[in-house]
């Protein structure tokens, strides 16, 4: 197979120059230099219904060294250019923590909060269509574990996803950096919690499943959601998603699914719109008599807002949040093991996942 | 070398049959069974000069299933060794979580919160000496990932840790399972976050300081105070702390130095008292001239509070603690790319690993 990754880094720096050179030329013909932006205001994302994930719409704001308000800023966005192109050049990465300490030596001056420094970041993203990891920047997060019939390739080493110990293969925050080389498992089921992902490596169900397992650690990284993305692209495995049966392992999933609004600028390269919810509903709590807990306040609310949200209007969804609003209880992937530590891998799972 | 590990696990299941013989020999002669249980309350928490860590002192506490007040305790104690003893046999683990869950299906009733499932675990811990990941109970903590010239065997698997990807090797949460096979690293660098680690590989740090470099991800995991502990004692690596200029950095190092007073019956696994604080200092921070953050309140109130506890009586904090409050300013430890990526591995580290 070898599903070689295209250079994405080579093609940041293409645009990074581009937006070099128009800056140049902008000079020399006497005019102010500018940058167009697309608007990541509220009133610019758009739940794309064909597309099935959050995207920005059509509006842009124009930056322009002219305007006494804009220049620092417009600054500062070309000396964050630069640093990326260093580390381009140099095959680095930096966090956007170090870029935020690393811009009090610009000639310019830094931040007065990581904040803005974050802020121009995204706007080199969504005005040049590129990702921040292919700038060479990271966030602290962590990114996922991975277990299972998998053969990737970074920086030159040969890393297989079952043999790097059985807390699993780590996903590095630059996902554009890795190459699939190799893979058997027929599909991906990422859950919620590290308890669960262990439960599945030490049951083998990664190998009765012929899945590759992958934990999300809760609210799952950029870096994940691109792993999970171009799983279900390059390597066309179905994606499944295991999470709690609450409005925050709900949450989770739909981010999976559709994105989020936050980042609607760079959904088109995360978001997975055909991976399946697997996960404890309330039919579930019903029909395993899972130990629960009661809803609290803040729940009830959230299952309220997500029955009014675009990317909950499925019939499924709507039925069971309206259940578990009616039940007033929730329950975690964990309380299968009320009936037993192997239960959920060798009952709920194979049922949910139709390998019965 | 090979250092191989003791079998703790099954040294926890001798503990347990132990346990289970005495019941059944109180019984037999007409006894109430009865288990003795040093105390972990505050009072009977004490700062061992000698060894440098928090311990147990020598009160007990007696429970018998005579007592009314006590039998429903005891005889979910039982039920937890029970369920233990049967992960030792299984060679399986289970999250501490999913022992609550299952603790529904027991004859004797499940808990009303996991806090007291924990607790139960954690009699079992004090009261014959075991570590719960020797029962084959794990938390749902993340373990540190470690870069540098390492060789492991866990569950029969060889892992070499420049070999599992750029993000590390992970220590998985069952460090009795594994076994160092190799180890050509003179030394142990930890460092807080995610972020300085992957610096340190990139700039190939673990190559040119000849150490093993490993992210403790904020307050680190039990298994990974217990792999520092294991490479300080079976493989005679020096330990060096590099956290953030602040309380919480110092109290990261701290706990990994000295032990936690929540932990004093299990701190003789975990403590590492001979590990070096090589973290920022507000003399760092003065001689760096380094981007700081003004202390808050309870940065304030905290670091007044560090002024009396005991582990920090030397010289160096009394000193360094009592600098910070009168600058009153903290800095994190990606404030050194200041000066560019690298300053921090080229300059900082070998002035304070005295490499130079």
């Amino acid at each position: 197979m070898a599903k070689k990754n295209k250079n994405p880094r080579k093609e940041a720096k293409e645009e990074l120059k581009e937006f070099g050179s128009e800056i140049l030329e902008n000079i020399e013909n006497n005019e102010p230099p500018r940058m167009v932006v697309p608007s990541r205001s509220t009133s610019n994302i758009i739940y794309d219904e064909e597309d099935r994930f959050y995207t920005l719409g059509d509006k842009k704001t124009t930056r322009t060294a002219a305007n006494m308000r804009q220049v620092k800023k417009f600054a500062q966005t070309t000396c964050a250019a630069d640093f990326c192109k260093d580390l381009i050049n140099s095959e680095k990465t930096a966090t956007l923590r170090e870029m935020y300490y690393t811009s009090e030596g610009w000639p310019v001056g830094g931040f007065s909060s990581q904040d803005r420094s974050d802020r121009i970041v995204e706007d080199l993203e969504s005005a040049f269509g590129l990702k921040r990891e292919d700038l060479g920047l990271l966030p602290e997060e962590d990114g996922a574990s991975i277990f299972g019939d998998l053969v990737v390739e970074e920086s030159g080493m040969e890393v297989k996803a079952t043999e790097a110990g059985r807390a699993g293969y780590t996903i590095p925050p630059t996902m554009s950096d890795v190459d699939f080389v190799d893979c058997g498992a027929e599909r991906v089921l990422a859950v919620e919690t590290m308890g669960m992902y262990h439960r599945l490596v030490q049951e083998e169900a990664w190998e009765d499943y012929n899945t590759l397992v992958v934990a999300l650690k809760g609210q799952p990284a950029r870096a994940t959601r691109r792993f999970l993305k171009r799983a279900n692209n390059e390597l066309d495995l179905p994606v499944y998603l295991f999470t709690d049966g609450d409005p925050f392992g709900f949450h989770i999933a739909m981010v999976v699914i559709s994105g989020s609004a936050k980042l609607a600028y760079i959904n088109h390269e995360l978001a997975v719109p055909d991976a399946n919810f697997v996960g404890v509903t309330a039919s579930d709590i019903e029909d395993y008599e899972l130990p629960t807990d009661k809803l609290r306040e803040s729940d009830i609310r959230r299952l309220k807002q997500l029955l009014d949200d675009p990317r909950y209007s499925s019939d499924f969804w709507q039925e069971e949040i309206n259940k578990m609003l009616k039940i007033g209880k929730k329950a975690e992937q964990q309380a299968f093991s009320k009936y037993g530590l192997e239960y959920v891998v060798e009952e709920y799972l194979p049922e949910k996942l139709g390998l019965n």
